[in-house]
């Protein structure tokens, strides 16, 4: 486990100037709490009685039944809203390994205007299928090709870019995740959330620390992709090669290293890192279908697993299930 | 498809007389909310966009998410309130092919008091094993001792019996079920339910139709245990023999013929009934996993089944998915 008091020293923060970086705050949560009603769904916090030991209680926030499988809605929307009326009717696009293009296509078929998604070509399939069925035009490109593929067709067409989660609108989105957290289980001990980009968890923690400043925050990565808490340690970015990230299951982890902007909020809000192994994300994902009925995805199932290898502190733990999208053959492998 | 008005003749029905038989009311159902809070999840209704094709959109109760992966909990929980604390703290048993028992074990150990449950002897083992792990004492027999046993140990102990669905308490609890759809989807067009002992299409039917009398209300069960169509087609109460039922998939379903009191509110409220071939049910399995990220156990899919199928009318619809307790390995050769 690797906790905050390890990352700051003496109260300084490596050189990181907060002056130069405006951090979401919570009122931009509440406003984002308000657009996306009504499109996203109001998810509940789900007991789960035979997974709760001694710890105080164990609960899930189940982000995997969004209707697009995953949390991403919430910031995709937010964002969408945000750009007003006349700037969103010329469209949006973005980059995206599968949910927040997914999030996106949804987004956009609410409110009627056109989406492109560039993905890599090595997204899962059932990403790229559910992205076209939701009207979206996705484009594949090569990973490190993403970026300025996207940021092409919106200059080309006059597109908004709403990234996955280099985005504060994005960030105050999914920060919805943890003031609904707060508002079911208003003494919540420790939250869990998993890190990729970081939008989730740089959201998450933001609420979170502002509710209840005593609630520990900790995200969660897999050891094969554990970038952010490497850079955590360094005070400053270290993003690891797609190549070397690639090698765990938790495809919607991979390939993402935090932005300056995530980066920023989780040195500021989040308690500390833990990192999983392949087999005890394997594990929560069955332990999610016997104990609490619920499909995640590798990605979702990281802080279950975390919870489960007793890698968290003691006490009423709520456990973020960010998605459900993975396929079902594998799904049916590991049961 | 079997509608209201092949059952109802001339406005007479049957012989049966309402003034024998107190049917619950939408005051009873309300009284079960305000007794349940804070034991059920109040769970949410989730859009499925995938699956809503041209029907004016397609929605599930995931029920299979409340802390003993069922709707049971509702009941029970609404029934052991209702005995008050005196009797309550002398215990409770109940009869139950599993998911009764296990709400019943869960509300009893919430309250403290002591609980037996008497299973069939082929009730699943992921069923009985759950019961134990809730604290309760389980006692196996033969299908057809299930009730004279319970009744039995409820004499010998002075413990209260708090049968699965032939209990207005228990009615009522299910029922606000009903109460949250329309809660959150006032203008709902079709609720589907399942049918087995009844109690669950009698509550949501009565809170459906107290609150909007246009909305379709259709309960639906496996063809293999299809004695509540037949029964209401007859206009009086068709048992099957277990041993005829027990050929279906769906275990929550097989093994319960309707009661006196939970037909006599079948007739009043629903509109009709629905039956769903057994690869049907595997097939909405399959499908509530995929699009859905839910784990249904068969009794739970048959709902969604029936609208997959095209059997039920058109518009805004809702399928109630009634539990989640299915054995993942027999889940993993669905997928």
């Amino acid at each position: 486990m690797f906790f905050r008091s390890h990352w700051v020293c003496g109260g300084s923060r490596s050189g990181f100037s907060l002056e130069s970086m405006r951090l979401i705050t919570m009122e931009d949560v509440r406003t984002a709490s308000e657009a996306i009603r009504g499109t996203a769904v109001r998810t509940p916090l789900l007991p789960v009685p035979t997974l709760s030991g001694a710890s105080g209680g164990f609960w899930v926030k189940p982000e995997n039944l969004q209707p697009i499988g995953a949390f991403k809605i919430r910031g995709a929307h937010n964002a969408l809203v945000a750009l007003g009326p006349s700037r969103a009717a010329r469209g949006v696009v973005t980059h995206s390994s599968g949910n927040h293009g997914q999030a996106l296509a949804y987004a956009a078929r609410v409110l009627g205007v056109p989406c492109v998604v560039v993905s890599p070509e090595n997204a899962a399939p059932v990403k790229v299928a559910a992205m076209r069925d939701l009207g979206a035009e996705v484009v594949l490109v090569g990973l490190d090709e993403r970026l300025d593929t996207a940021e092409e067709i919106a200059a080309d067409r006059g597109m908004a870019l709403i990234p996955p989660f280099d985005h504060p609108d994005v960030i105050a989105g999914q920060g919805t995740v943890g003031l609904e957290i707060l508002e079911d289980l208003p003494d919540v001990d420790v939250v869990l959330v998993p890190v990729g980009g970081g939008g989730l968890a740089a959201g998450v923690s933001t609420a979170v620390k502002a509710l209840r400043p005593r609630t520990v925050v900790l995200g969660v990565e897999p050891g094969l992709a554990a970038d952010a808490q490497e850079s955590l340690v360094a005070g400053e970015l270290m993003a690891w090669p797609a190549a070397r990230t690639s090698r765990t299951v938790a495809d919607g982890l991979r390939s993402t290293s935090l932005s300056e902007l995530t980066f920023a909020h989780l040195k500021e809000h989040l308690d500390g890192i833990v990192t999983v192994s392949e087999e005890e994300i394997k594990s929560a994902m069955r332990e999610l279908v016997r104990a609490a009925r619920l499909v995640a995805e590798p990605s979702g199932a990281v802080t279950t697993a975390a919870y489960l290898a007793g890698r968290t502190p003691p006490g009423r733990t709520v456990a973020v299930v960010s998605g459900g999208n993975t396929d079902p053959a594998f799904l049916a492998t590991l049961l």
